[in-house]
């Protein structure tokens, strides 16, 4: 290790103006709260370890929400409430698994095999039936190549072997790339006659966890069971394809319950000047059933609730209202995201801002902004001021799943925190998504960058 | 899990001249070759799991500067030697070993305790011999308050409990500030008649594993066992402190055996068209004893040897001497950077910039540079062209233990690859730093960081 030292940031300071220093100073009195006496990482504990999963109809879903609330109230909210939402209730219902049983090579006799695969049927499929399906495995890796294909798909379980392409620095790039497999494969398959799909994980993880995530069927085709792979089973697949033609069963056992009753869990502060100008910071309470779900978004759900704990600590009273809000069903419905949206425009409430953190509790590196041009040139003058905690850099674009609804009915301006991305897709949707996958200071300085921006958001407005 | 994509970065490339995007062309390429094909983690893996610990003078130091040789070869340098220097041999002889046997308060009658603690003796650190050392504890939180107390010192264990500054962003702050307890702390509590030391471990870690390192003895005091303890083990002892007197045995076993010969790996690529300015690329192979060494500094050996391997790859003829060096004996001993500046220095060569990677195989934060005025002005003209990498932030100063010798005597312009630092003090000196904490993309980008610049600098000089 170096053992020569210098200092990182701070130098920015000294050209600030007596506003900007008062507003530095203020800055890192929020951040000393939070470095010192967060709560954050002993709340992530407690959610993924006493509660754990917590998919939409879930119990998990009703004992995080008691909990939120809890929290909430402890955290010093001057008003805690749950806001009703009807959300969709998609239950596993069982164990997921295939296996492949056979390889053939030409005109030969199909050679046995046994070999078990990794995999998790993917969220609101369909499960099998009581049988397994069994079918011969078709390679495509890319619609196009399906497109190409689509004569031979009938009968057949089709294998999206999408990459994850590694030369974006961005992961949620090679993310946006992949992820329409995920979400549109089973019906495009279903369309040429497959029987069921294989989707290779969205990751570029060395371990073979098998990563989950939404599905949607279009109605115009038969809905057909869909899974993920883990990497090397989709690797040992695409190698095994290559040399003859294999031999799949798989068997699932997903399928809706009727809608049920779920909540967003909100916290608030009054302001004290302007209390009918709304701002919210928010991150999602559900989460996938086969993982803790510790980045996604626990992480996002204790930042909120810490930046809320430490407003009330150093006793801030802002001018403006700020919302706390822990969002419901944000993997497989949003219902809880446009809930808060119809109900801002029915009450015709009035948001000036709304930030989301569901990008993972890794360590901040950017803020993002859906905001007009003289918002966004307001936003860059507070960037010296945040960067030397993380953020030390703003870019046009961004928001969040939750508070999208928001910016689309109210076009209300929005944010999101950007942590780094590198690790996000390691443990995303997967079960290596747990608490031990969090370093406890990444998740503080997520909370101090959030803080930070909503401080500068309510003193000068946007 | 967001749903609202947005870019992050390549938005500042449309303002760049033609020679920066011819630069900026040539550096994705770099990068992609990096982002594919990079040898960086399964080379770490083998350095990590087949060699694992690699203190100066072991057995695994022997190992790696011949693995380092032979992967240096196959990374494609033109020239390949070992550089050899003497090292110093330290040797840990034993286990460590310490436990609080028991508490008195006041006058009462000592109770028993039966307390193991974690503990590890610092490095360059001497036995206690055959027997154990029983003494008190006398807790300090700081040299000021050794020397308040400096009367009750005499026969004493004391206790360094100085706490990382969970403040400071950077934890090399939290670091700079918390190191002289384990490198002068020994010397100090001698001088007062102490009979041992307790160190708390230089970590803001939430585990208990004890934090090794070196220590430095002041040759006008008695040289005394000195031990780090693991922060939980620590905060019980402290919490023990405040309620009576503690008293603790412990046994160590390091000792020095005679110096012995290391070696510097170096791997070259000659220039083309001034072959007698040099740059250097470097980390560190040794590694403390009681752990992988896998951040510290696998990771930089590694990176070191991928530029290489890319550049060879891509068919990248530099025009200036490119040196690729694997110091020895950075964690006790600087004899590998003292050796490679002191034949620099013999040999009349002209050294135009070095860097350092061994802060962690953590993403990519900021390059520092120790230069003068006019080169990082120069410098700073390619912040745009590598930010897109994950090395936003160009700051003055930087540079590293193993070039700290060249910048000395040659002044040779120097800087630093500086990864995100929440992580690094996890795992630094600990048990815990094994490959399985580095993360492959961010290893990775670390080596594409270090590629990008070392490009412009040999086609620019500097």
């Amino acid at each position: 290790m170096r053992k020569i030292y210098f200092l990182f940031v701070f130098t920015a300071v000294s050209f600030l103006s007596f506003a900007q220093i008062e507003d530095s100073l203020a800055i890192r009195r929020i951040a000393d709260e939070i470095l010192i006496n967060s709560k954050a990482y002993e709340n992530l504990h407690y959610l993924t370890k006493q509660i754990g999963g917590r998919l939409a109809g879930s119990p998990g879903m009703v004992k995080a929400e008691q909990w939120g609330l809890k929290v909430m109230k402890g955290s010093g909210a001057d008003k805690t409430w749950l806001q009703e939402c009807l959300v969709p209730h998609w239950v596993r219902g069982g164990k997921d698994e295939a296996k492949a049983v056979s390889i053939r090579k030409g005109s030969a006799v199909p050679k046995p095999l046994n070999t078990p695969l990794d995999v998790i049927a993917l969220g609101n499929s369909i499960g099998s039936g009581a049988k397994w399906i069994k079918a011969d495995v078709l390679y495509v890796n890319s619609f196009d190549e399906l497109e190409a294909k689509k004569d031979e798909v009938k009968g057949k379980i089709v294998f999206y072997n999408h990459k994850f392409n590694p030369t974006y620095v961005s992961t949620f790039l090679a993310y946006r790339d992949a992820v329409q497999y995920r979400g549109q494969g089973p019906s495009r398959a279903a369309k040429y006659g497959a029987v069921a799909v294989i989707i290779r994980s969205m990751s570029h993880s060395a371990d073979n966890y098998p990563h989950s995530g939404a599905t949607r069927y279009d109605s115009l085709y038969a809905k057909i069971p869909a899974i993920a792979i883990g990497l090397r089973d989709a690797d040992w697949l695409d190698h095994n394809l290559q040399a003859g033609i294999v031999t799949v069963q798989l068997k699932t056992n997903g399928h809706f319950l009727p809608d049920t009753t779920g909540h967003n869990v909100i916290g608030e502060i009054k302001g004290t000047e302007f209390p009918d100008e709304i701002i919210t910071i928010g991150g999602h309470l559900d989460s996938w059933d086969n993982c803790e779900g510790a980045h996604d978004d626990g992480a996002g759900s204790v930042q909120t609730m810490e930046v809320l704990r430490a407003f009330k600590a150093i006793g801030y009273k802002p001018k403006r209202t700020i919302r706390f809000v822990l969002f419901a069903n944000e993997e497989n419905g949003l219902r809880g995201g446009n809930k808060y949206a119809d109900e801002a425009k029915e009450k015709n409430e009035k948001h000036i801002f709304a930030i989301e953190s569901d990008a993972g509790g890794f360590t901040p590196r950017s803020l993002g902004f859906t905001v007009s041009d003289e918002q966004f040139k307001k936003v860059m003058a507070w960037k010296e001021l945040i960067a030397p905690y993380g953020c030390s850099e703003f870019t046009r674009g961004g928001g969040g799943a939750d508070i999208g609804p928001l910016n689309k009915s109210l076009s209300t301006p929005m944010g999101s925190l950007n942590p780094d991305s590198q690790r996000y897709f390691d443990i995303h949707h997967a079960r290596n998504d747990v608490f031990e996958a969090v370093n406890k200071r990444e998740l503080e300085l997520g909370a101090v960058n959030i803080a930070a921006l909503i401080y500068l958001v309510d003193k000068y407005g946007l």
